[in-house]
């Protein structure tokens, strides 16, 4: 038996931060950011009263917070109440921004979010990075986010991080790609190549837009299944909160689940696949369809036009799909699957089987399938949105990087 | 977004307690219990220093402890030693203990084990339980566990809780066997069929099984997918450390996922799931023997002795079961699968086909699958130690807890 004595709290506001005074106040910081973002604007004592802390002590966490360009006070409240007028607190409205990127197979995605969720900034650049070495794509990328970080502080944000959605395997390291078969990319440690005056994040596409649907999703429960694909089919485990990893970050390969294990051979080394059957590709072959440009634009236009075969193949991949969701949601037992990227633009002819299947092989209520309402947007805002709340978990380590130069340290507002 | 501002500290010792000076206290008894646990005997210095508190600090700390009996002091360190001698710590001999229990579908069995890890005192009744009422079952196993806690309290131990593992689904309350199909339970409370005068979790026999695992087996990692058998097939997924338990406690039924999808129908409603070709009954069929007493043992002899229908059966089981993990293995991503119970007596003829067809279906090296040491007795073990494992979590609560009248409230030694 082993205890990790120094570890403490890996979940929660704070969290990893180590049970001292010192930690205790930087967990009491991240209490107050998450609820002024959750619930402002809030006058001091209502703060208080919300995380069962002093008025002074939390008076004294505000201030800290109003220094560091964190928090930002409305002005009074309205006059009439009893008692001297509190001023109603709000997170910056130009304090850190949360800068996300997407490398995408076609396009090169990055936004800015500030602390009270809004997008600040966006760019795209479309074409190809097939064949194309990572270093070209990722030299790319590193101007676009340069130039989108310096839209930013024109605006009075300051990038407190930049988090990179791919369309691969990251391990565990949170920066190299250790495979994304449709870039040609294998071991790319994106830290190396990104030349970023800010801390970096990397992950798998599927992993920030399942973040983005618990934290942006109507109603979206803290147990999920997310299912995506662009060219591959990915998914994200999400329970209680929490992302299922795995031991290598490998975990959520739906589309390698064996769906008809003497199927056709799969690059994976298997047969039958679920790729083989609700992958792009597969689903282009089966409709007798070339791949081309936009091929998900091009299934659902065709499908919207009662297309006979592109609706067959649609309708065979969602069974397909449902013979692989029977076995994670026994597996999982998730409250919900929701459906996102390119499978929810193709929800309409996809739903109808998947959900037939799941219900066919559940004895009792089958697992609810929705679709998210992020679409294609999902990893991007994901991404930045993953730099906001590191903020929130940890408001004094955003404002000692931010101290240490890596911005103005002033608020605006 | 929303912070959960009184519930920090899911994980890690005393977790759920709240964030303040009192919630501090009891995580710190919780980092001296697990410390003293796993690297004792120990100096209260020498404690000190592994959990990074001032000597001064942790000696009030391990007074408190010593006086509710959870920990003892050996006398004094070998002398020779510059400066006072210190008392070297352990955890108590003649504590707490930690009572589990097994219902088995031809059996019921009951331990106890102390803080120290060791089985004090341990009973077990056979006897088919199949068309018996839930009542008159947990009737004999209230009689049972009270006769066993009055021998460990002969030994000088006091009861801190009982685990029950049972082979069907837990409701998240931990009490409730919402289904139990070998038993032939529905939605049986067991915390108000089963009078116990100390604090009672009920759990599916999965579960604690991968719960010993984590804790007892040599050189388990902390992410592995844990499958067992008794006459279902159940699986529990360990991940950090942490079992993965699904919206409704129904994680890990690996049983049901579907293996061949139009193959013979199964209980579950759905068609050719893992349990038509790995389950003990579909394995006697396809070896041509009649369902009776000890089968898993027959099936073990028979394939010791080289009966090539049993060995051809057990193979075919195998290799369902490596698609089966296939599918777990891609969304889980496990460090590794460990076979428990009826699996690990008859791993010596399921290994070589499940191992062939997980590394068919897999591009690079195949997830590692291992045998528990621990056997069939993992559940209860696992039962066991899991209360055992909440005194060492929060040791003010189970002090708190003997002082209202559970126990005698003094150590022996």
């Amino acid at each position: 038996m082993t205890a990790p004595p120094h570890t403490a709290h890996p979940d929660g506001p704070g969290r990893g931060l180590p049970d001292t005074q010192q930690g205790m106040r930087r967990r009491n910081l991240a209490r107050v950011m998450h609820t002024v973002s959750a619930e402002g604007p809030l006058s001091r004592a209502a703060v208080a009263s919300r995380i069962g802390l002093t008025r002074a002590a939390v008076s004294t966490l505000v201030d800290e917070l109003v220094r560091a360009g964190l928090l930002e006070e409305l002005g009074p409240e309205r006059p009439g109440r009893v008692g001297r007028p509190g001023s109603a607190l709000a997170v910056s409205a130009n304090g850190p921004a949360g800068i996300g990127a997407e490398v995408g197979v076609d396009h090169l995605a990055v936004c800015a979010v500030d602390l009270r969720g809004r997008v600040r900034a966006r760019a795209v650049r479309h074409g190809s990075h097939r064949g194309r070495p990572a270093r070209a794509v990722v030299d790319r990328l590193g101007d676009l986010v340069r130039q989108l970080t310096g839209a930013a502080r024109e605006q009075g944000l300051w990038p407190a991080g930049l988090a990179v959605a791919v369309p691969g395997l990251v391990a565990r390291d949170a920066r190299t790609v250790v495979r994304a078969p449709n870039l040609d990319w294998h071991d790319a440690d994106l830290g190396e190549l990104l030349a970023v005056d800010m801390p970096l994040t990397v992950d798998n596409e599927a992993n920030f837009g399942a973040l983005a649907e618990l934290w942006l999703g109507a109603g979206t429960p803290r147990d999920f299944l997310h299912v995506s694909a662009e060219i591959g089919i990915g998914a994200a485990v999400m329970m209680d909160g929490r992302l299922l990893r795995g031991t290598r970050g490998f975990a959520g390969e739906l589309g390698h689940i064996p769906v008809r294990p003497d199927g056709p051979e799969c690059a994976c080394g298997g047969r039958g696949c679920l790729e083989q059957y609700a992958g792009e590709e597969a689903v282009l072959r089966a409709a007798g369809l070339e791949p081309g440009e936009d091929r998900v634009g091009v299934l659902a236009r065709r499908a919207a036009e009662d297309d006979e075969d592109v609706r067959r193949a649609l309708a065979d991949a969602g069974t397909a799909l449902g013979i692989a969701l029977t076995g994670a949601v026994n597996l999982l037992d998730p409250e919900r699957v929701v459906l996102g990227g390119a499978l929810a633009q193709l929800a309409p002819w996809l739903l109808p089987s998947l959900r037939d299947e799941l219900a066919r092989r559940t004895a009792g209520p089958a697992c609810p399938v929705s679709v998210s309402g992020l679409g294609s947007q999902g990893p991007l805002l994901g991404a930045a949105h993953s730099v906001v709340r590191q903020v929130l978990d940890d408001p004094a380590a955003a404002a000692e990087a931010q101290g240490n130069g890596n911005g103005n340290g002033k608020a605006g507002g």
